[in-house]
């Protein structure tokens, strides 16, 4: 299959402008197209512009709000609990993330828990707000049920993509992860390759380790050990049943249950650093602690040691010049182009 | 080897009384006393009474403080950072976080960064405290280094103790992890029984996966994956970066050099539930999110599914009538009793 390169400023203006045409307001539409686009820079394309036509038929199909009514029903110094009315979840964390670094301005940190959101991409997109302030950010989210508690069989638990992201003087340094040893992409990647799965992956509906693919729709991820599926848990515990929001087996599929809304729930932490220590010392430290962890003598075969989302910004250097799609992914945005009739103006020749 | 059973009441009046002695104020060495004899009845035995003689040894060697001038050198509504005065990891943790929860009644959620610290146990201790006040509780410390980064074949970061802990209208739930696939201990007792020990665990010094646990003193252990070395950076971040205290290598071991100050982080937050939810709502969900979880479809082998903590939770009530510690360790503590004149009134026959 053929790809199309793409210009990242461009395809962000496309998409803007498809996501207004749907009926979200300007600036909404701008924020969710540069979380998109973005996702695809830093080379996250499973957040990426692979997500759009499946956001614009919810939208259409009313599981998700095109105009949500985002409403601060509970507040302290440091807290606030957030209802996303059901919209986007990037214009929902994007909202609870900008609340929280207001808190931590005037307090020092602040903690938001929202409810009545929907799948809101790549985590660090919101946890990097608050570093763009000096501030360290932190976002978690539970999501449907994907990967089966320590010891289960069935999806029960979301993988609860959380990131923490601290600034530096150059780049942020962002962590990025969910708590399943893979994202379910690259199960399902495999199983249309036809290619074996390493064993820890997945469980089958039989309750065994299998290295076959095609067991995941009836089988679940496996978490990250007992301490990945603690994590989860203590996600669940923080972005759900603190906040409000479905629990578990109340969240349901984004991607499968397009008329439905989700019920998904997210807390957004902001640390103001300069509460604790001046920003230009805390940047000096992180450079200290950089160097040394990527200066460790190195495993047999490993050519260099990174930092949390090192790879990533260096992605985007490259790739926010240009990067490519797939020919079914620009088939779709084709497709958008002609309904909400949109000029494709973002191929590289 | 035998065992001999001892009274976790009457040890704890046993430990208390040698602090007293060694020095400590009786608040202080009441609540060291606490945390070591609470571990072993959790059966957390590497963070038990076994070690009580490198702590009592390390403050008479002036590497940790007998009554350290503990000091709040910042403080904003919502945020503090704590010096330690190099004190008892413990004594320096509780303070904190009695801090931490003082705050978030007044403002909803807190963090409160620490420095100057030594090692605190189990970190599950002082998450604990804030879920006794129906708040969430977060306890994150870094270490010496033990743990190789992911690509690395030194020890180049401790790994990074995480707890996480939450009320439940029963037992609170608790995470208590550390970022390596197992603690060192565990490897150093494969060496001492001669025990071969799965390939994930260590790194040789050549920078190889090595399934020879004598290789550990030369070589590191293995973080959880990338996930769970990127969760040590962050734990970093958090704990050192952030408020002043030692980073990577300027962490030096407590157990190894016990004439020096560890310069040890932490950071406690702790999280008002009733500013985001009613505390009955919250505990009647945690209940509903525990109950599927448990009754998730079992894996091939499984008898039961387990939320995190429950075990320990399980343990501690069989537990705090009497548990067996070994010949050893008792040993140390007659040596102990004898030293400064203490009674041994804790074994039960």
């Amino acid at each position: 299959m053929g790809e199309v390169v793409v210009s990242p400023k461009s395809l962000k203006e496309f998409t803007t402008e498809v996501l207004i045409k749907v009926g979200m307001p300007a600036e909404d539409a701008a924020l969710v197209a540069d979380t998109l686009v973005m996702a695809d820079v830093r080379g996250v394309s499973s957040h990426g512009i692979v997500r759009l036509p499946f956001y614009v038929n919810k939208m259409k199909l009313g599981g998700t709000k095109i105009r949500p009514k985002i409403q601060v029903v509970k507040e302290g110094p440091s807290s606030a609990l957030v209802d996303g009315g059901h919209g986007m979840g990037q214009v929902v964390a994007s909202f609870a993330m900008n609340l929280a670094i207001k808190k931590a301005k005037e307090t020092g940190v602040s903690l938001v828990g929202v409810k009545a959101s929907e799948h809101f991409g790549a985590a660090a997109y919101y946890a990097s707000m608050a570093a763009r302030q000096d501030m360290i950010g932190i976002a978690w989210s539970n999501g449907p049920p994907v990967m089966a508690p320590w010891g289960g069989r069935a999806a029960a638990i979301g993988n609860q993509p959380l990131a923490i992201v601290a600034p530096t003087k150059g780049e942020p340094m962002a962590l990025d992860m969910a708590m399943s040893v893979v994202a379910g992409g690259k199960v399902r990647l495999a199983a249309k390759t036809g290619q074996k799965i390493p064993k820890d992956w997945i469980v089958n509906k039989h309750g065994r380790a299998s290295e076959d693919p095609s067991d995941l729709p009836e089988g679940a991820l496996l978490p990250l050990g007992y301490k990945g599926y603690g994590l989860a848990v203590m996600g669940e515990v923080l972005s759900s049943v603190l906040t409000g929001a479905g629990i578990l087996s109340e969240v349901c599929s984004w991607l499968f249950n397009p008329t439905k809304a989700t019920n998904t729930g997210h807390v957004m932490a902001a640390i103001n650093i300069a509460h604790y220590i001046p920003v230009d010392d805390f940047k000096a430290r992180m450079e200290q602690m950089r160097n040394e962890l990527v200066n460790c003598p190195k495993a047999e075969g490993v050519d260099r040691i990174y930092v949390p989302g090192e790879i990533e910004n260096e992605r985007e250097a490259v790739r926010s010049k240009g990067f490519a799609v797939s020919e079914a992914v620009f088939g779709d945005l084709q497709k958008l182009a002609a309904e909400y009739d949109v000029k494709i103006g973002f191929v590289i020749d």
